[in-house]
């Protein structure tokens, strides 16, 4: 399509808006077109290989029709959008860009799967000064690969190139996640009563929260050799999908009373979003492991521990809350440990005790 | 919250993940907590403006639980997520914020209409290398104008801060609908006979599409006027949401057979997608009023009929198959006029004659 725009579709609802230039050709208006079919070709393939049954494919050419499930008798559709901030950053750097699509996905289920839901699609957005097809693919590749373990269909998606408003070779990625539950089943803290217990599962790493500080404090020691790698490694430890660990759990009716996703404000800013009000919790610090990537950004940026916790999820990734008698149950049905990091108390937010 | 970092929420589901520094406080860090703080106040009350009955406030402090309509036999959702291109780049040299966010979501509307689908609710997502309040603030005020237009819940955002993503005073928006349709009433153009007839919208100016190649033509004639106002004033026409006007069509059962919501790819990128294997368009030059700002375009950047077809929507926005003895009855029920612009015909793509 020599001297055109192109509007190419990869999978349903994918749209590649490339413009092209009377003028001056395509370089001079700042796209490259066959880049831009290169990347639809490849992402194509990964788009198709998350389809689940509830993805309509044979009506018409426009995008992402999703036949809702029958079998929930009030259902109550959860969405979330977000992105991976500042870690676009460090990914770029190190050319790891699957792990930014696999983060936004698992980012964004964890976000809803604190209500109780469980995704039923996903949509992206990758935006950049220039699509490079490889790195687009390679983004793609990643959330492909997370919604297929997270039985998410990967139902539509953007990629702009946006010269002008993009720093050179930057790029952000945006993720929808869109889930449902049946209402009778939300998780919404309300049976939490005062000591209850904190379950917290490991996070692994950073996650996708506290990268402006991270990268404030580490950006000069990135290559510095760190654990089995490097500190950039290490910063870019994935960002863990917690369905498989808490779905189980979830089959059990009214076991868990309350979740919460670690993310910014770390255990301090999100517990308390977990529990009614005029409930707050204690936190037992050193009741978990502590990453080793923690260790040394507490270290090298001179960091409190009051600044630490509100920064960083500090191991934990995400907390459920179960009454105290029925911990045995939870750990049994977990498919992992399943740390104590505290209980409920009168009162309200986080106190480290 | 001096010192620490800042998860805020505005509405159910946006959260602000500004990070700060141990080391050298906010602004060194690249994040004005005030800022943040001042744009979820005021964004706050603009998303809870667009709450429609389906939105689940008691459930929970996360984020965004819709209940489906109960009036749908076998429902369907169908999902889009989309930004606005370099059009932001306009706006953003014209503080024009508040237009961006309605863009936005008539896009998405648009999107998911052509497969006869009405919003349910959105989701926004607002990214700048830094976020001015005011700014986020406008955004929003858009965004949430058009979503209370379209009937669609604001059900949550996210705004990111991003320095080092972003160029200075550039911001990027992205949003995602959702939808629904019940399954025998999805628009697939299943029906569309040779014979049967264009009927266009008209556009009123670029919408969200060839922003590259405009700004590439007439990037140092924005302050020149133009018609009312100026040639920016002409670029930055609205996106204008067709739902009003085909919501009455889609009332009449059978009626509208295949519909293309005319983006980038223009006529020749868009009508096809809307039509059976085996079938063409022919679509009639000058059988419409085309925007004075199209022929500044054409002249300024001395581009051919070919490429102003394919980049640009020319002034249809959107494109309804009908057949032709229901002309009438398409006409009768539509609130604003309805040009014919061509037909079906054996072939494939668009021609124009």
């Amino acid at each position: 399509m020599a001297g055109g725009p192109h509007s190419g579709r990869a999978g349903k609802g994918r749209i590649v808006s490339v413009m092209t230039s009377g003028k001056g050709g395509y370089r001079e208006a700042g796209v490259d077109l066959a880049s831009a079919d290169d990347a639809l070709r490849r992402v194509k393939e990964l788009v198709a290989s998350t389809y689940t049954p509830g993805v309509l494919k044979g009506l018409g050419a426009f995008g992402g029709l999703f036949e809702l499930p029958g079998d929930i008798e009030h259902p109550v559709l959860v969405a979330s959008t977000d992105g991976v901030g500042t870690k676009t950053m460090v990914a770029t750097r190190q050319r790891a860009y699957a792990g930014i699509g696999r983060d936004l996905v698992d980012h964004c289920v964890n976000d809803i799967l604190v209500q109780g839901a469980r995704p039923l699609f996903f949509l992206d957005y990758v935006a950049s000064s220039r699509l490079e097809p490889a790195v687009t693919a390679a983004v793609v590749e990643g959330v492909a690969a997370a919604c297929r373990a997270n039985g998410a269909a990967l139902l539509g998606g953007e990629m702009a190139e946006m010269p002008g408003v993009y720093r050179e070779g930057e790029l952000d990625v945006v993720g929808t996640v869109v889930g449902i539950v049946e209402r009778r089943h939300v998780v919404d803290g309300a049976s939490v009563r005062e000591g209850d217990v904190l379950l917290g599962l490991a996070s692994g790493g950073l996650q996708t929260n506290g990268f402006s500080l991270a990268r404030h404090v580490l950006g000069d020691a990135l290559d510095e050799p760190f654990g089995d790698g490097t500190v950039a490694d290490a910063l870019l430890a994935p960002h863990r999908s917690f369905l498989p660990a808490v779905a189980p759990l979830l089959l059990a009716g009214d076991l868990v009373k309350g979740m919460a996703h670690i993310t910014g404000g770390g255990l301090p800013g999100n517990v308390p979003r977990s529990l009614p009000d005029g409930l707050g919790a204690v936190v037992h610090r050193g009741s978990w492991q502590e990453p080793a990537i923690f260790a040394l950004l507490r270290e090298r940026g001179a960091l409190d521990e009051d600044e630490m916790a509100r920064v960083f999820n500090l191991g934990v990734g995400f907390v459920l809350v179960v009454a105290p008698e029925r911990v045995v149950q939870a750990r049994d049905l977990c498919p992992e440990p399943l740390a104590t990091i505290g209980h409920v108390e009168a009162g309200s937010g986080v106190r480290f005790g």
